[in-house]
């Protein structure tokens, strides 16, 4: 997985599902049924634990760390909880200047030790890559601001429309956040790393590149020592590919709604990609799957490409269905019909 | 506005808002205090009173009547109801063949009298013209299958992937009932017509061509001999708008997401636009507004286009701001830098 995030050829495409570890799978709904969210995060035992079993299960390529993007702000003091159903919810949402004073810098190691504890645990067991991921500024500043998930993210717009100062000082905080998580996860032993700026899609691409990529390249460019792979995902973002692709990241995810090699086109040729199976579509009857999945091997054609779903597996998923796609996906013969290597 | 819906030459560019009769104005909010939406849109005095006030009050081209585009399932029986701050919600949704027997056809004279009733009323007393409008055959699926608003719209595309046969004859079924709708609509006198396929974007444009297109073509091709110009929307469809353009509508409204120029690219020239401020850059200071208004002036060009937002007013937007964006979009000139004639 490691050489196709780097552009380099493989041998076979490589499979993972975002939330691979996610209610889907027995394993998780067990540990779920005793502990909360954010106490499966704080306890290395228990994230390891949910972490390993979809590769064990699903033999996939990559573990992804299981945690949540708001963990290290709940570390630095945010008062918030994930509630079922709904979300993460904040007690005081962040509104005006004086509440920057709340996001103070986050140090991994004194505020969250459990996350780079459970990094060396996993990455001791793992036989795959593990990849450690945090928040987009963008999508953390949304729950920040909201006081929850939104589905127009109307508050968070009218700050940023209407006070940009106070939207970058929030953006480049949040920013700081995400980098030294990334950092930290990379140094205790982390192979690639995603930042999930999830809801950058309700942007179009103008308001996107004004307020929020420049706050976005100094996390990619602040990685770039660490020699480990950086995916940039958003769901809904066809029309920020070009921008998102010009951040800094090695990889960028794609979500269902793009056909894969139109995506490309507008990624450019200097970034690899990954997804874009439709989530829904493993709900479907397996001649269906296969079909879909066949498309997007087809469309992804040479290209440095991880194959992965375009945004989380959800709940309502049979796990075996997704062992079966990773079965197709490994099946695949990624070689060119002229016989070259993975053309990036 | 009807000239620039048919692609003719207009002396400056029409403007309208989706949702300008909404919670944005006092005059909606006073007659909601004593009225539902539902009351309201089944009283023609109540419906006519709140589709007149955004027209006196912001300048626009055309009016949109209020209703709801639950409105005719309600007519037919189908029991259900509009939640303040989640939307339509369904006692019992429909997932079965069995339920479909409850989906009969829509007789809009005598199941739903009061819409005529409206449209003829505000015929006489309307300056500008009217628009009609339907809900779109996925959308009204959506609501009906998952029992309310979703964001996922899981349970619909399992249903769409897993029964294509039951899924067909829903949205066969729906498709009727708008067309039964709209076509009342015209003939009691509105100038235009939109189908409101809000939630089409969230699927892929393969999945939306065998799954939602050929229950759509029959809903434009029905309403071909009345001579009235039909619209044809949804939110974040910028990767379905040229098979969304080949739907037969004479115009293709755009998100925001999508820079106008782009859109008519992916739409070709057959079809006029409409759209794509976003609605949320309503809430920015007067010189953002005016920038961003005038970036889709700049962008749609000599092309056929009548401005609106790219979603629905937002409630909290001052009316104020409207009334300034039609002024600004009234004295823009449409005319082609070497005097042409408008460019469809």
């Amino acid at each position: 997985m490691l050489r196709a995030y780097r552009g380099q050829p493989v041998d076979h495409m490589p499979v993972w599902f975002m939330r691979q570890a996610g209610r889907s799978l027995s394993e998780y709904r067990a540990v779920r049924m005793h502990s909360n969210l954010f106490e499966i995060s704080r306890s290395p035992q228990l994230a390891a634990e949910v972490t390993i079993a979809p590769v064990r299960r699903l033999g996939v390529d990559a573990a992804i760390l299981f945690s949540d993007i708001t963990v290290p702000l709940a570390a630095i003091g945010i008062d918030l909880e994930i509630k079922p159903g709904i979300g993460p919810v904040i007690a005081q949402p962040i509104r005006e200047p004086a509440d920057l004073r709340r996001l103070r810098p986050f140090e991994p190691e004194q505020d969250a030790p459990y996350v780079t504890e459970a990094v060396r645990l996993l990455v001791r067991e793992l036989e795959v890559p593990l990849i450690g991921f945090a928040g987009g500024p963008f999508t953390l500043a949304s729950y920040l601001i909201e006081g929850g998930p939104s589905r127009t993210h109307t508050r968070t717009r009218a700050l940023m429309y209407g006070n940009p100062r106070l939207w970058r000082s929030l953006l480049d905080a949040l920013a700081g956040i995400a980098l030294a998580s990334l950092r930290a996860q990379a140094l205790a032993g982390a192979s690639a790393l995603q930042l999930f700026e999830s809801w950058a899609g309700i942007l179009d691409p103008q308001t996107y590149r004004t307020y929020v990529l420049p706050s976005t390249v100094p996390i990619f460019r602040g990685l770039a020592d660490l020699d480990v792979p950086r995916v940039y995902f958003g769901v809904g973002t066809g029309e920020l590919l070009a921008d998102m692709g010009s951040a800094g990241a090695d990889v960028v995810g794609v979500d269902w709604r793009v056909p894969l090699d139109q995506a490309r086109m507008r990624l450019g040729r200097k970034v690899a990609t990954q997804g874009n199976l439709d989530p829904a579509a493993c709900l479907a009857p397996w001649e269906v799957v296969r079909e879909r999945v066949t498309d997007v091997l087809r469309r992804a054609g040479a290209s440095a490409h991880v194959f992965n779903l375009g945004h989380g597996v959800l709940p309502e998923t049979d796990p075996e269905v997704l062992r079966r796609i990773v079965d197709l996906v490994h099946q695949h013969d990624v070689i060119t019909p002229e016989g070259a290597a993975v053309d990036l």
